[in-house]
């Protein structure tokens, strides 16, 4: 697996070509960056959860026929994915107000929004992925209007389900952000879900006490961070063949 | 007129109740502030200068067809104008990248736009009136989806006007901010152009030169923004009945 091409490494993530024409392989690394990097460290096993969470969801995401990137998991830390033209927008969807909206808006951290909200920022690192309105984004031809409704249904049918599915381990899905991305087949172009969907790019806080099970907990340096996705993966009943402690040899159940 | 109301006073106008129910005293101070008021400094003749442009901006629209607040100039520093409900958002035309825009998109500054671009931000002193979208407005109410409309039919219109206006006395109208409000007419509500339209609240730059004809001449520490004010009057054909140096003590025709 050595002389595999390596097509564009990321903050958290590799991607290598894959082993047919228009599939590439998604490789979780450990890296945690935030602020758009100028905060970084290797938080040692989070690799790993991220691909069993964010395959979790995916395959789960599939059955529902919302189309993803994904294909198959591949082994701890990597996943075989379509290849798809990455639209240069994140996608946010907000149920409760926390993190940047708060602050630019002043509404105070956990407020219920009035409905959930869908913002797009300009993916952009060395602008800081700025918040860009459809204005922005179809007058510089980032995504076309037709697209930006695509994405935006997209987001909502994720969101309703990912609400569902957290709602009922007793998480509530404060926020999270999406990638889409250009699929080609055929002559047919379809708008399809990327990247990952993991605690690394939601907020989710427990029901009962509010405690965060996210990146919120290496952003605002609260430590705990791996117990904290495994507790997620755990409640969804995701089995790690590895613990990141790697207290066996074997594979060991984790639940 | 000492002892008429004072409704509101703001960073550059003061609101004045009018003569008759559902009319307001809009006069115009000499105050400029920048940076949402980190920088303010007094510029004798500003305020009257404003005032007459702003009355001639106006007052071609309302015979155009564009509804606005505007109703008649009262003196030198005061219009009577419509009282109406301000919708709480400072609505920009981008026809040429300046600013704001230029530094969150990474745009250089003269840059031609693709297409003039909307922004909206909300109008919010001690937010720093934030960049928001469309989701935004509606979420928390600020305005509704038929206004949101409303408000860019009239921004075009505005824009498609203005770039002729600056266009025949050589001027390229970069950008320009605008505020609308309700306005009901028995039960009817129409959404009007409200407070002002200046060389405090457009780009407006010499076409051969590129001098900056606007209130970037403050923000930016350049001097000589009342001569750049009369400049753009001048050019408008704007009879300024008393020069801001008041060198006569009658009315001086400038022109
Ligand atoms: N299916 C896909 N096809 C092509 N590119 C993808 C796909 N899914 C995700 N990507 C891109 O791969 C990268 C994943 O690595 P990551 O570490 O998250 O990068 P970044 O630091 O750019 O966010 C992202 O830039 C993402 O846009
Ligand atoms: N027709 C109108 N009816 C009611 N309020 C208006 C009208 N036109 C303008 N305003 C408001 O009057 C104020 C004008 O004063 P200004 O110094 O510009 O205030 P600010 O510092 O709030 O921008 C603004 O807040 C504006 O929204
Ligand atoms: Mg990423
Ligand atoms: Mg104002």
């Amino acid at each position: 697996m050595n002389r595999r091409r390596r097509i564009y490494e990321g903050k958290a993530k590799i991607l290598y070509e894959g082993p047919e024409p228009g599939t590439l392989i998604q490789h979780f690394k450990d890296d945690a960056t935030a602020f758009n990097n100028k905060k970084h460290e290797v938080i040692d096993g989070k690799g790993v959860l991220n691909n069993r969470i964010s395959e979790f969801i995916f395959t789960a995401l599939n059955d529902l026929g919302i189309q993803t990137h994904f294909i198959k998991r591949i082994n701890m830390r990597e996943q075989l994915i379509k290849e798809c033209e990455i639209i240069p927008l994140e996608v946010i969807v907000r149920n409760v107000a926390a993190g940047s909206i708060s602050k630019r808006l002043g509404v105070e951290e956990g407020t219920q929004l009035p409905r959930s909200v869908i913002e797009f920022c300009y993916k952009n690192d060395s602008l800081d992925d700025p918040l860009v309105s459809e204005e922005h984004i179809t007058a510089f031809g980032w995504a076309s209007p037709q697209e930006i409704d695509d994405i935006m249904a997209l987001a909502i049918r994720i969101n309703d389900f990912l609400s569902g599915m957290f709602r009922a381990v007793g998480i509530r899905l404060v926020d999270f952000k999406i990638e889409c991305g250009r699929y080609f087949e055929g002559d047919t172009m379809r708008v399809i879900l990327a990247d990952e969907i993991s605690p690394d790019s939601c907020r989710l806080w427990d029901i009962e006490s509010n405690d965060k099970l996210d990146k919120d907990r290496f952003r605002r340096e609260m430590g705990g961070l791996i117990e904290a996705y495994q507790d997620v993966a755990k409640r969804l009943g995701i089995m790690i063949e590895n613990t990141p402690e790697r207290k066996g040899s074997g594979p060991v159940l984790v639940k």
